[in-house]
């Protein structure tokens, strides 16, 4: 995966600097570098950031400020304006998905593109969501739909990772291989035997349910080589105190 | 749309009442209401968290504290852990979207569920991650993968969000009702006091790596209750005869 340079995300009259902070954060998390901040109400740089932030240095140290709306996107060939509350106006509606997946598509083909996030206190006003050409509209509980700032810029940064990331394997740790069937046969046969020993099943009529069911339960569990030797010696060492008596016995 | 008592959101010693009201906002704005903390390093209630939560009090004043893992998921039948890292364990990993739909058919079926996320500092501890059935990870910048806690719950809560606006199917591995958590801790009790009892681990160092991997194994079956029983069953009477060894000797 690479650094995005497109979409900007745009933050108008922001008002905490932690949030501005976090919002560089979710930024980075999900490789996204160009933040802009239009009028930010405590000025720029802010040292309420750094902290929230936790390191997002890539896109904390290269904030750019404007004055207004039109000069921060004045260099961006489409805007999108986040928006909770519905507006009278006729605009096509995203959901941050297919936002996302929009958006991807234009950075691949080279477009600059950029995303309006309104301040905490009363969102965007309605001439800034006019100049955008498209609204996305975050899906959420309706009676509770007023999403902290950096939560809704994570929502949507997040799903232009994941338009990008199609394809995408599993962690090699995770790649793990199951031990053949024959390994895992061997312990079911190892287990039968140590359980007809020790007189498990009391009820033959009964044995093959039983059986079938226990089982089932390791044949389930995709055990690895070593889990089948672990598992192995529990029985071994279980078992083992039978066989010491039978000796001493005889 | 309605609101969710599953999944239950589980902050493993959480240090910031802020973050902690982060995460309930979060929750309510995907209809989520099911809080619960395990001992938070400030206690609770914790007035910072009000704040950020901005007004989410369905879920704020049902909060429920707990002394540790064990207790807090004990009611749960599914638990999931959140992790940015690898762990040198056999899981399957879900991700975020995957996870998504997978909580809401659980839901849906009536099971309940939870989601482990760590704190702040150092996340899950491995023996929080092997009480899980399957690992949540956030795909992410590779270089800057940690993610705030409350962005975290929020990826997932979202998607458990979407997935209820999607008609899905049930995979046929969740027809049968696992057994809740605390009959699962039982069995591995029941089979750590046998081991212990029968001198299975031999070299005390490396007692913590092997019993990880031995319960996790049976964590990852997914057993029902009757399984349960049976597997005690099992380890009883494979273990019965050192008893009667004992008792023949006295």
């Amino acid at each position: 995966m690479s650094v995005s340079f497109s979409p900007a995300i745009i933050l108008v009259e922001p008002q905490l600097g932690a949030n501005i902070g976090s919002v560089a954060r979710a930024m980075w998390n999900c490789a996204l570098t160009d933040l802009r901040l239009v009028n930010p109400r405590d000025g720029w740089p802010n040292p309420c950031a750094v902290g929230p932030a936790s390191g997002a240095t890539p896109v904390l140290d290269h904030v750019r400020v404007y004055p207004d709306v039109p000069s921060a996107t004045a260099d961006l060939q489409h805007v999108f304006a986040t928006t909770a509350r519905p507006r009278d106006m006729v605009k096509p509606v995203r959901s941050p998905r297919q936002a996302g997946v929009e958006l991807r598509t234009l950075e691949q083909m080279g477009r600059r593109c950029g995303i309006l996030f309104g301040g905490e206190r009363s969102g965007l006003k309605n001439e800034d969501v006019v100049r955008s050409e498209a609204i996305i509209s975050i899906p959420s509980n309706p009676v509770f739909s007023s999403f902290n700032l950096a939560q809704a810029v994570l929502l949507v940064a997040y799903e232009f990772l994941l338009a990008g990331a199609e394809g995408e394997t599993l962690p090699a740790d995770y790649q793990v291989t199951p031990a053949p069937t024959e390994a895992v046969d061997a312990l079911l046969d190892h287990l039968d035997r140590e359980l007809d020993a020790a007189e498990y099943y009391r009820e033959q009529n009964l044995r093959p349910t039983m059986q079938r069911n226990l089982h089932n339960v390791f044949r389930r569990a995709q055990l690895t080589d070593q889990e089948v030797r672990s598992l192995r010696g529990v029985i071994a060492r279980l078992a083992e105190w039978r066989g010491r008596r039978r000796a001493a016995k005889s």
